[in-house]
């Protein structure tokens, strides 16, 4: 669909009609999404599919009452983990792929970025995970309706290791956001958008 | 342009070529990417277009060396803030926009949200802010893109307060990211995509 057609008429629908997403098309609607640029291309993110029922109930242990009906109806879910081990993950692609980089690329994912990251206060990589699991998040929602169907954005959830838990991610991964996504009569209202004057400043 | 093909085709760019671009055609992207969802609509941002020389000469000054040559270049330049002050402003929304909104989304903006964002601990309220303004950077880039122009995010300054002052901007908005955009000649290149298997995980 057209870019702007498309971010026009997405909207959050927290309604789904039940059926299943094939798994296939999933993976499609994240490669998509994993389009999305990341600082220093460390890609930071662990997009968890949870495709069992058992596992499914122990998330909706771990999210607020109102999303609870969402998390029942969506034709999938996809919970966006962060590394938290960047540095860790950065070595990890030099030696996994450092023979598909120029040499320079590689040196840097293997020794220059780890070091930065070393440098970073906890405040900083905090942020530094979040911002880069929002811009996947964009794309993401975007490559769910151009693919035909609806999402949801869920913050209101426990974001804590409980959340690894019950979907048995490791604990270098830190859970971010919820993303429901499923078929749905509903397609969602426009927002009510603030004024550029609340928004933009000029200098 | 068609979502896909703008998506394969948005590159990082870190050339301009020093043509200006309109500020009418800022303020158009602005509103375009402002269409993103954002955590309970607060839609917690502050686009700063830097126009003035000695603006960008003072923002530059807080940038790290290797993205000077690109703020000299680039054709506009978009400080993204976040505003930290989410109770209040979900208050200021209620109490500029009340009559145009369902009494009860009033009710949410005058009480119910600031309620809950009392509770955030400083972690929960840093992360709030960063996924919501990385959610809304995706779109921004898109937008840039779908209006012929290139772009690139900045994470690599110094994302204090020298950055309000240097851009005249209130101490309850932080800095987030700095978008450069421009015409170009280059395109900028894919990144190295990671793999499926490094990127999802099915439970």
């Amino acid at each position: 669909m057209e870019y702007l057609k498309l971010n026009k008429s997405r909207h959050a629908v927290k309604h789904f009609d039940g059926t299943k997403i094939p798994t296939v098309d999933v993976k499609q609607i994240i490669s998509t999404a994993a389009l999305a640029p990341s600082a220093n291309n460390l890609q930071p993110w662990l997009f968890t599919i949870v495709e069992s029922k058992e596992r499914r109930e122990l998330l909706i242990d771990e999210t607020e009452p109102g999303n609870v009906s969402q998390l029942e109806e969506a034709g999938a879910i996809i919970v966006l983990f962060s590394d938290t081990a960047i540095a860790e993950r950065s070595q990890e692609i030099a030696q996994k792929f450092g023979n598909m980089m120029a040499p320079e690329m590689m040196q840097r994912f293997n020794k220059i970025y780890p070091e930065r990251f070393a440098k970073f206060t906890p405040k900083y990589t905090t942020d530094f995970l979040a911002l880069n699991a929002g811009i996947v998040t964009m794309n993401l929602v975007l490559a769910i309706k151009d693919f035909g169907y609806e999402s949801n954005i869920i913050l209101g959830f426990h974001r804590t290791d409980h959340v690894n838990e019950a979907l048995d991610v490791p604990l270098r991964y830190r859970p971010e956001l919820i993303i429901t996504l499923g078929r749905s009569n509903e397609k969602g209202e426009p927002h009510f958008g603030l004024p550029q004057d609340m928004l933009v400043k000029i200098v």
